[in-house]
């Protein structure tokens, strides 16, 4: 009953994740309400990330050149570099932005239950950088799961021999929340990790 | 930090109802995952949004033609009219599918507070339809508010010397909500409504 064009946009924001039948309809009427201007930039732009959109040749990042813009400042203190599982993750770290570090996005972590090994993943890539760069400190930034643990232990395992300093983040608490909310291994991981206050 | 291409379709996302800053950016990065042919239905449609969809000549519903499928489709009964707010609504009653009548949107309601009167509205083209069609029964399917109700009122004034039956749908409570859920007026509604069991 709909026009193609409605039925065609109300099956792309399906696709999108979160995103069902009712808040797809809802969200396609409302795109008619757009001006033209703002429906050109929103095409465009899709185009765009079709035809533009790769890694970073360097660290994996998303891009729209050959280099990432955090790869190619040459202010970045290139000395500290972030481990992250997708290209998504770099923006949170940017966010809190103390380190003024690079990245590396692995895309994805080791599993061995879904068949992903360590060159499904790119760390190769990481282990150029190590040798190519003078990287200092790799600071492990991957969700503490079994996928995540496994990477991390590999990693640290192949850096054994090369003089780099393997750090992860924290596994804790996290702010504002309650402790009886936190499953035990956490707590686990919060209590080896405790600190002197 | 994000590529220029993101960064658009993140703002455009952001300008769809109910959509904050980080769902566009997680809807964003999804959609980086889309196949080529997928970004491209999806720009396509959304440029076909832009040049293609206009309202129904006759009833006001969004279409990618003259005349929308309803108005067009002569197996409807033209006798009985909805009358409804926004080109959405209509869905909702194809969704019931009892009566395989027709529609008529307003595009509004009206609304001396915000300044909309009679005229902003789409019921000068109701009137031409009453005149000229078979109209038995015109259904206000119109919300309970006040603007809701002045519209209604307005229309059923118009309409005193034309041989037309207008009536309203039931204002009442919804299925499976509790009664100490519901607002006073909706209870006096629901009250004055009430029927034999």
């Amino acid at each position: 009953m709909y026009p193609e064009c409605l039925k065609k946009i109300i099956d792309s924001f399906k696709d999108l994740p979160g995103i069902g039948e009712k808040t797809a309809e809802r969200l396609a009427f409302s795109l008619i309400n757009f001006n033209k201007e703002k429906l050109t930039n929103f095409s465009t732009a899709i185009v765009d990330v079709r035809d533009k959109i790769r890694p970073c040749s360097i660290c994996g990042n998303i891009t729209d050149n050959d280099i990432c813009p955090i790869c190619a400042d040459e202010s970045r203190n290139g000395k500290i570099v972030f481990v992250v599982e997708k290209a998504k993750d770099i923006s949170l770290f940017e966010k809190i932005n103390v380190y003024n570090s690079k990245y590396h996005v692995l895309g994805g972590l080791i599993s061995p239950l879904e068949g992903i090994g360590p060159d499904d993943i790119n760390i190769n890539k990481l282990l150029e950088r190590i040798d190519k760069e003078n990287i200092e400190e790799l600071i492990l930034a991957l969700k503490p799961s079994i996928e995540g643990e496994t990477t991390m232990q590999y990693i640290k395992k192949v850096l054994e021999n090369r003089n780099v300093k393997v750090t992860r983040i924290a596994t804790g608490i996290p702010m504002g929340t309650d402790i009886e909310y936190i499953d035990s291994m956490t707590l686990e991981f919060a209590l080896e990790g405790r600190k002197d206050i």
